[in-house]
């Protein structure tokens, strides 16, 4: 294996937090090669300069995307704003290299449904048909082979996650799941926007996108699949004063008992980044921080009175690794026959 | 009115942060005067020396509390672990001096329930029975009168002001409410606890004690009582990386469509420490930062497919003010005809 | 004095932190009234829909600056970014309204030195030598004639305050003067800059314009003032991950031994809004959050060998009270005859 | 060197924020094997039980000393309080084990310092004459053959890397070095102390020990090793609100102008783990986060009058990594003859 010649990777747009991390872990993969990284912008600044925490070990500097060479890569990832991928991923796709857009662009099969949540006119539906949705622990199979992955949201993750195994048994009420979710700032990306402003988001807590955000056509696609029908769901987002991590607290119904420990333990047996807890832990952001895992537990709460049939699912991901860049790379593993733990076996940062 | 006397005010167990959140804010209190603040571990500390805070603000020092002369106040704050003010404040009441307990003691109605609860013996079963529970807008006549008042929980003020007048006007599925609610770190209390430590709690979020939470009877009884009929509730506490505030996140289900932002709006439109937000709001905690105040925002979800209905509420209040040590001097201005809202108009805290 | 006409105030430039710190402390200040708050942007906007902190405390919307009736104000405050005040003060001082102005424009007298550290052309030369440098300990009598308050900066106020009484006494070498300084990252201001954003603050820490700072001059030419002579001054601001606050950290060298934490004693005695803090003391910036106040604490450090003529003077400040619209607040209290404390008196918000 | 035998490792106190930095790193070492982790009052705790970061990367529990085979491993670190390694390390020392102490018992050669500072009566005496201070950087050839290593302290690895280049060159002042250092409340270690809460800590900044702290005398002693001469020191740490890193600010007066620049690049070429960065950077903490890194930068501060002999030099560490676990690490490999840098290549976390 270590002979083997080395994966020649490309990324476009890499001044975003999820370009940065693309770096990060690329840096020290055992089997892959950068071999470009692009940004218009910032074309022919040191990746190092604007990113002193990769000194020493990127050489690189940002190119213009033309002239790149994105086209001689093995694989290129996507590590833009919405609407970008669509745009240029068909050029490379058709010189035979494969793509891994980590944007929104090839994750909702329903194009009117896409174009009305992202508000812009899709450039490449038939390309939506084709990709595969890059939840390693659903689509492993077909991720293989894909030449396009639409890789998931950091909430779809988390949120999925959790409740995949529940509606794959048919143990719930599909019809009433609640997904309470909290995320770090960085989820909100490297923009300079006032409302992420160090001074108004830290000692602070609140909602955001109660009335309507763009993960939920994502998240309620994936547990319709999951679940064989459709699902009625409620998903609501926070903002957390933190830099990475997402909590997802997960409300279900229980339509039939069952032990829930086992069948979650069962259903991700053999997934080297999901973590069940023993049941009553309470996983924290920090344990999953700067890893590709997702630590999941779950409760029965107490109810002395009223219903008993309320299920607590606690999910956490660290929201730029398992969320983004990480499980891009665990996708590049997958499709290149890679060991999935490749270049991701970094332990959690804690404290 | 400012040749009125002052009320005498006695602080029992000033070292925490219920404590000195109570001096901060009586320590402008046109109509208060603090008399004395106990406690056994520091008698003789100057109070400013602790709390360097409040150096020229606050000239006693930590008395003990049998020489403290606390029945010569005419109220007394219990800002004490659960279980003291069950054994200390009979012999003040006895004397005449009324008391305002910010700890768990008096909350609970059923006895057998609390002492469950609390893992200890109640020592004052009868004065349960006389207690006022001081949730202003709900109590406000009894309040008036009374000698004994249980303070209201931080994480039981959100949640009940959030969903109380859904309930009264019988609205929701009483059977069905789920309370994500998320603290700051301050609400575990001044102690030297490991979970705590900036280290452990910083860039970190966590759920806990989900499967069972002292402070989820307290808000079912309250809510049962709102309802007229036992209600069904699954409430979430999490811990979030800020000092102060609480956010409750609250899901509904609608069983009789009606004009719920009027009807919040008219629930509360005489109250001074309740702001019920224009309809699609997200208010955030640093809005009522070091006030009194309640903020409440109303949100339908999004639901293209599945259930449309339910009802999202957002209520947030800073945990050691409305939660704590404010609302207890709004009870103590109540108590006392005083202006409610004397010592309690400092403008939140932004940024 | 409660019949006493209200000072009507103005506000230019209410949407940074300055402005909307001006306005958190005005709407409870006991003897002025705010009569109008300009922002070119953002006119017609309500104060209190930008900042909900401010809902049922300010009914003012930003209004156009031309339309906003400055002219009739008793006082008009300028938080505006460098630059407007030099241009717009002339046209409200020739209609008699008197003006602090929050920004540097007014600050450095050497009009080249401004011109050099400032980038811009000094719109208004001879108003510098008129402007009174307002630092309230310093220049009490010059103030309360004044027509034009330069409001100094924040790193200014804690750093001259440390200095100033042990260069009036003339104790230490004035050529060797070390001012290492820490602010919050508030001082920044309310601009969407990169830097300053959540994920790249928190969790961090770094020095800037360490070879070169605005505040420079300003520090050294009052410390030079003060000293009655020039001073040879190395000052290094740092960004810190909180929100409010100034530490400096100030290294003297001895050169005449004394009772120094009695001259400190004494040079403030008088002040109500600096506290010299027992020798010894470590005061940490929360002592101050949200309050007017300074305090300063020195040492001696251990020199077991070596030189034994260093003193550290610690001196915290809240940055944007203390730093700026406290100051100016006070600024104008003494200005107009109010009591030095009026609308300044609520306690540090701890914890 | 992939079939080689892997170093066996012992580690004592396993518990403490050290403990945990040692097992995080030593987990991905690709030629050391945890064989031991002792804890007291742990004892029969799974490690990845207290820390669920080291779930399924770590699956020892923690050992009584005594029964813990420490005897057998290649090499024990003391990741212990103060005191412990001084007594427990000569037994280990006896059988041949080598010793990495991470404590502060054996860096100070002057017992009597030693013992005023620390407190205690020091029960190894001879031992401290043997063993090498492990600052790499310095004693790589000492370390190599060594039998105890004393691991530096956080603010010392800090400030010495800082200072020393000068004062072997001789080009400044030695009797005038003034370090302003700023730590992460990680600095604090892992204990239930009522300062370093949350609550407490964050949001805030203070200065402490500034009469006096245990880090200055290893500090000078230092620098009067590199400088050949006694060194006159002013050494002041402070608490920053965030978990890791430290960033010290040296100024020193230059006594013979010289090319800085190319002095630090010169000294630190061949140093895996020091960067220096060009002239006029502001190295943030972050920018070593969760890494051996010191980054280091040189400014000459603006003196547009007075003295223009100053020199600031910028050096940050992450104080858990290269100012604890990770130099020891780094130690052990040197000491093993292993690549200095085997498990500790990861990079910085940024964001």
């Amino acid at each position: 294996m270590t002979q083997q010649r080395r994966i020649k990777v490309g990324i476009v747009g890499g001044t975003g937090y999820t370009g940065v991390e693309l770096l990060r872990m690329l840096a020290t993969h055992p089997q892959a090669e950068i071999q470009a990284v692009t940004s218009r912008q910032d074309a022919g600044t040191p990746v190092a300069k604007m990113f002193p925490s990769l000194r020493g070990r990127v050489e690189l500097a940002f190119a213009e995307p033309a002239k790149a060479g994105l086209e001689s890569c093995d694989v290129v990832f996507f590590a833009t704003p919405n609407g970008v991928a669509m745009s240029e991923a068909p050029a490379l796709l058709a010189q035979g290299v494969r793509v891994v857009d980590l944007s929104a662009d090839f994750r909702i099969r329903d194009i009117a449904e896409w174009e009305e949540w992202y508000r812009m006119k899709h450039a490449s539906p038939a390309l939506v048909a084709e990709a595969v949705y890059g939840l390693c622990e659903i689509n492993r199979e077909a991720i293989r082979g894909a030449r396009l992955i639409a890789n998931p949201g950091c909430y779809p993750t988390a949120v999925q996650l959790g409740f995949i195994p529940l509606l794959e048994a048919g143990l719930i009420d599909r019809d009433w799941l609640i997904a309470d979710a909290k995320s770090g700032v960085s989820g909100a990306g490297r923009k300079a926007e006032m409302h992420i402003l160090f001074s108004e988001a830290s000692d602070n807590f609140s909602a955001y996108g109660v009335s309507g955000h763009r993960h939920w056509p994502e998240i309620r696609q994936g547990l319709a699949r999951a679940a064989g029908a459709e699902v009625g769901l409620t998903f609501t987002p926070h903002l957390t004063p933190m830099i990475r991590g997402i909590h997802a607290t997960l409300y279900a119904r229980i339509t039939r008992e069952a032990d829930f420990q086992a069948l979650f333990e069962a259903r991700y047996a053999k997934e080297p980044f999901v973590d069940v807890m023993p049941a009553g832990s309470h996983p924290d952001t920090r344990s999953v921080r700067a890893s590709n895992l997702c630590r999941i537990a779950l409760h029965r709460p107490h109810q002395a009175t009223g219903r008993k049939d309320i299920l607590v699912v606690l999910s956490t991901i660290d929201n730029l690794v398992k969320g983004a860049s990480g499980q891009a790379i665990q996708n590049m593993n997958i499709m290149f026959g890679l060991p999935e733990t490749a270049g991701l076996e970094s332990v959690p940062v804690v404290p």
